[in-house]
């Protein structure tokens, strides 16, 4: 039975780091098909990374493995092979990283903390946990090894958890701040539809949208497409959150904000 | 049967859009392999875009189909999946990107555009066609599905062409522009072989290439290894496009020029 | 008999030079897999190139075709299908690119210079042998043909080595250069734990690390996790070479070194 082995790292495309990852995995697992998520995040973002994990989810079957890393504080921190209640399998550093995705599938249903011998790894460089412990682990779970056998128990309880801030709606304002920034210059914010709703920023509304250095007017549009020349729009992206858009242009290098800062949404005059 | 899908988009390696798409093929198509053409494109460049697919086409064999993403107008253009005369699927916006691909193919032969229900999908999301109309569209190919399961009959005289401005040449000059400038700094114009034959920029002949504001002396050359140091060579790459290089440096950072850029390349004296 | 393609270049991902490379494979060796090892290398640094599949190679079983191609000389070196002691194959230009991994494999058994016509190619583009010579080459010899039968023998004495400066340690010091900035801004030495060890730094001990111009203080830690806020952190690297770090922030850009430069190591008054 082949299983698919689902990749996702901040380690970057410009070295040997992915590339020997995938060797590290083919050989313990040749059957296995490895999907490349992304490994382009900014580096050492764990919120980030936590989202792109539960963004993709959904499109995932029940029998994939899931190999994360971002983890700024390898050697700090456990390593864990975790089973969701949805029978995923999980496995990355317990930094709160892979919190969002068992979230999303009603909970860990067991956890191990994963044993270098038990994943064939006799040497572990204390700044490669990667290659040496995450890969093997995702590797010997495609090919049949049992989470048990990982490695030991690991207290589901105590494991690292995200929180995501979330944004304040009352009718005529909302209050969140920027989750992301995408390569096309796309504001991503910790706000969801319901809080559009909340505060009546239908389609066609026009906003006005203040960072701390500038305001902006734009209107809730649907598509990219919407929005005319020049001019900002409003939209709920395919994720389900709310972005500021510009004509063919980025908006973030316009409105010159960055992750983190915080935005003021109110119903414009 | 196993086809290959091959995928090119702007979407960027950065985030998980492009390993999603995977995700949704994968589905589809559990046997069909995916080659990621490129996706690190210039954003909304369908130009740039439509090239790619077309430098490509020889190196595809005939059962391939192409799935292609770059699509500023999200929502505002039709999505297709197209048959060429030469028997190839070509899956994407309607704005141009296929359309060189099926030009270099003889024509379309068929058209639909695509029905999200026929390629199993509940929800589009306004803003990520990618995910929810095109990457199933392929997938349902190569599964087997019959381009006309896809969606109903596209009138192929209407769907959009892209036209690619050609150089001006007579002996002893040719006008032309910046069609890119690639990753070594080399600049391609939109200049071909016969223009060069036309103005008698033979290999040996050296050449005054002026922008609006410079103007630089190269030889024509045959390989990158030709070029002396410190200076330019005017060459035919890969793609049969002429180009301007510069010895183990960038070209375009020296000649500061873009895209689009005017270029008027004269017999030196 | 599946064989494993391990593809590294400097070609980028930007554009279609990669793309069409696996196209290319893929249609004279259906049945390999490819590993693509990195493809953001520097442009044209030979060095970091050699680097890589050096680092690669121990995770690379033996029947393995290393294809590489990190190229400055495109049309001016010779391009080599080589077969090592320990019976691996690597294909790529004959400039060093593939001599340190050929060193750590016993050396050269065999070697022999591309044939076009031997490996199924008609017209050779003088400014891509990657796609018309070294992906051919190395997909026959995954398919099957013998090395002997890709072309000429190549007097194996006169191919071009590489050598990488080695660093110079004695009691209290270590005198060395910067061989590659990472992702992070972590900034990787030519030292190796012997020269560290020879110098007298241990872990714990603490260290002044002068370039041209800047000094600063690091402490040796084991793993990137061990360097408190603010700091910089000296340590061995995954690869068994020294590496100065900075916690949670590129060292490189708070130093302001770049490749090549000098460094001195001395212990800390």
């Amino acid at each position: 039975m082949t299983r698919t082995i689902i990749f996702m790292s901040d380690l970057g495309l410009r070295d040997e780091l992915v590339g020997v990852c995938h060797l590290v995995m083919n050989r313990i697992a040749p059957e296995a098909r490895i999907v490349d998520l992304s490994h382009g995040l900014p580096p050492q973002n764990i919120q980030a990374g936590a989202m792109v994990i539960s963004h993709a989810l959904p499109y995932m079957d029940a029998t994939a493995i899931v190999l994360a890393v971002v983890d700024p504080g390898t050697g700090a921190r456990r390593a864990l092979a975790v089973e969701t209640r949805a029978g995923r399998r999980l496995v990355g550093p317990d930094n709160g990283l892979l919190s969002l995705a068992w979230q999303a599938d009603g909970g860990v249903a067991r956890a191990v903390e994963i044993d270098p011998r038990a994943v064939g790894t006799t040497t572990v460089s204390p700044v490669f946990h990667a290659r040496d412990l995450f890969a093997p682990a995702a590797a010997r779970l495609a090919a049949g090894m049992p989470l048990e056998d990982i490695g030991p128990v690991a207290e589901g309880s105590r494991l690292v958890v995200l929180s995501v801030e979330a944004a304040e709606a009352e009718p005529g304002r909302v209050h969140g701040q920027v989750l992301d920034v995408d390569r096309f210059g796309n504001i991503r914010l910790n706000v969801r539809p319901p809080d559009l709703e909340r505060a009546g920023f239908r389609v066609g509304t026009t906003v006005e949208i203040a960072t701390t250095g500038i305001s902006i007017r734009a209107r809730r549009i649907t598509a990219y497409g919407d929005v005319p020349p020049g001019e900002y729009g409003l939209l709920v992206d395919a994720w389900e959150w709310a972005a500021i858009i510009r004509f063919e242009a980025s908006a973030a290098a316009a409105m010159g904000v960055t992750r983190g800062d915080p935005v003021w949404i109110a119903a414009a005059n």
